[in-house]
C-alpha cells in the first residue's frame, strides 16, 4: 500500500461540499500525493461548461434533467441556507473578503496540479450528460476504476 | 490488514445515496472483496418491508416515525430535484432506458454476491423499527462490530 | 500504519449526523482507538457556545451567517423531518425514552475520553466565527493538520 495516495468521490453537488472536496484534494497534492476525484451523480454538475451545448440523441428526460441541474461551479447551491440562490453569493463574497480561493480557482489548481478527475460514465448515461457539455481533460470510468484506485489509496471519502 | 475488505455506512435514506452505495459493494463484491454494509438512521429505510407490518409495544412517537418514514427501495425520495416524489420516478425511468439496474436488483445482486447488511440496533431503537419490518437476511449490531470491520477493511466510506 | 488512529470530518450540522459522527468517535475511543474529529462548515455549528457572545471585527456578512446559523447541539436540525424544528425535539424525546446518550453528553463522553476535537480555521473565518463563540477545549487547524491525521490513520470518514 501507497500513503500518498488519496481519492474522493463527488456525488454531492453542491457548492459548499464541492468546495471541501477540492479544498482536501489540493491539499493533498500540494503534499505531493496522488490524489483522483471521482465525480458522480450530482457531483459532475461541478464539472458542467457554464455554456448551453447542443447535443444529440437525448431523450426528452435526459434533456429535463440536463435543463434542470446546474451548469458549473458557478451555479451550484447551498446546502444549508441557500435562499434561492441567494446564500452561495454570500458566501462567495465572504470568501473573497476572507482571501479564500474560489470554487473556479481551486478547481484550476486542481488541475495544475495534476489531480485526476474522473467522470462516472453510469451517472452521465442517467443524467443525459455527454463529455462535449463537461470541462475539458476528464477521464471517463465506471466503479471499477473507482475501486481499483481506493485499493491503493490510504485515505478514501464519500462527499 | 487485508487489503480486500470494504465497509459502507449507508446513513442516508435517499434513493440516489442508496443507489451509490450499492453500485460501490457490488462492484467491490464483483471483484470478490468482502463488503460489509452498516444501515444506520434514515438508511434503514431502504431495508424496509414495502407493506404495512403490525408491530407491538411502539411508543405513540416511534409509530409516528415509522408511519412518516418510507417503506422500502420504491418510495425512497431523492437528495435533489424530488419533487413531491416525481424526481424518483423520473429517475428509475431514465435509468430503466439507460439499462441500469434498478434498486431492488441492486440490492438482491448484493445479497447474492454475499455482500453482509448488518442493521444498527441503536438506530431499530430510536425509529421504532422492529426486525420484522425489515427484509430477511440481515445482521443485527452495534458500533462496536462496525469499527472490528472497519478495521479490517481497507475502504470504508460513510454515504 | 497504526491501525488505531481513526478520523472524522464532521461537515454537516444536522442533529442526526453529529450524532453518527460522535458515536462512531465514543465507540472508537472506548475501544482505545485515538480518534480525532476535524470540524469544518456547518459541523462547527455544534461546537458554538449556546449563547450569544459578543465578538468585534466582523463584516456584516458575517453577523448575518452568524445569527442564522444554530447556536450549538440543542439548536441542531434534522437532516429529513426536520419540520420546522419539532423533528430534532421528538428525536431527542424518543432517545431518551430509548437510553440512547443525549447529543451534549456524547460530546462531554468524547472530551472525556480524549477525543482531539479540531476547528477548521478557514471555515471559520468564512462563517466569521471566534474561537469565543465556540466551546473549550478545541484545537485551531487547517486541512495540512487533517490530512497529517488521516495518513497516519486506518479510518477516515467525512459525514
Amino acid at each position: 500500500m501507497d500513503t500518498t495516495k488519496k481519492t474522493i468521490i463527488v456525488f454531492s453537488g453542491e457548492f459548499d461540499k464541492v468546495m471541501a472536496a477540492f479544498i482536501i484534494a489540493n491539499g493533498a497534492a500540494a503534499m505531493d500525493d496522488d490524489v483522483t476525484m471521482f465525480f458522480t451523480f450530482w457531483g459532475l454538475n461541478s464539472l458542467r461548461k457554464p455554456e448551453k451545448v447542443d447535443t444529440k440523441g437525448k431523450s426528452p428526460l435526459q434533456k429535463a434533467f440536463g435543463a434542470m441541474m446546474p451548469r458549473g461551479p458557478g451555479r451550484l447551491g447551498l446546502s444549508h441556507m441557500n435562499f434561492g440562490g441567494v446564500g452561495p453569493k454570500l458566501m462567495r463574497r465572504v470568501m473573497r473578503d476572507q482571501k479564500v480561493m474560489p470554487l473556479e480557482e481551486l478547481i484550476a489548481t486542481a488541475r495544475e496540479q495534476g489531480v485526476r478527475m474522473v467522470a462516472c460514465t453510469m451517472s452521465m448515461d442517467v443524467m443525459g450528460l455527454r463529455p462535449e457539455e463537461l470541462v475539458d481533460g476528464l477521464e471517463y470510468a465506471g466503479v471499477a476504476t473507482y475501486l481499483g484506485d481506493a485499493d491503493a489509496a490510504n485515505v478514501n471519502l464519500f462527499i
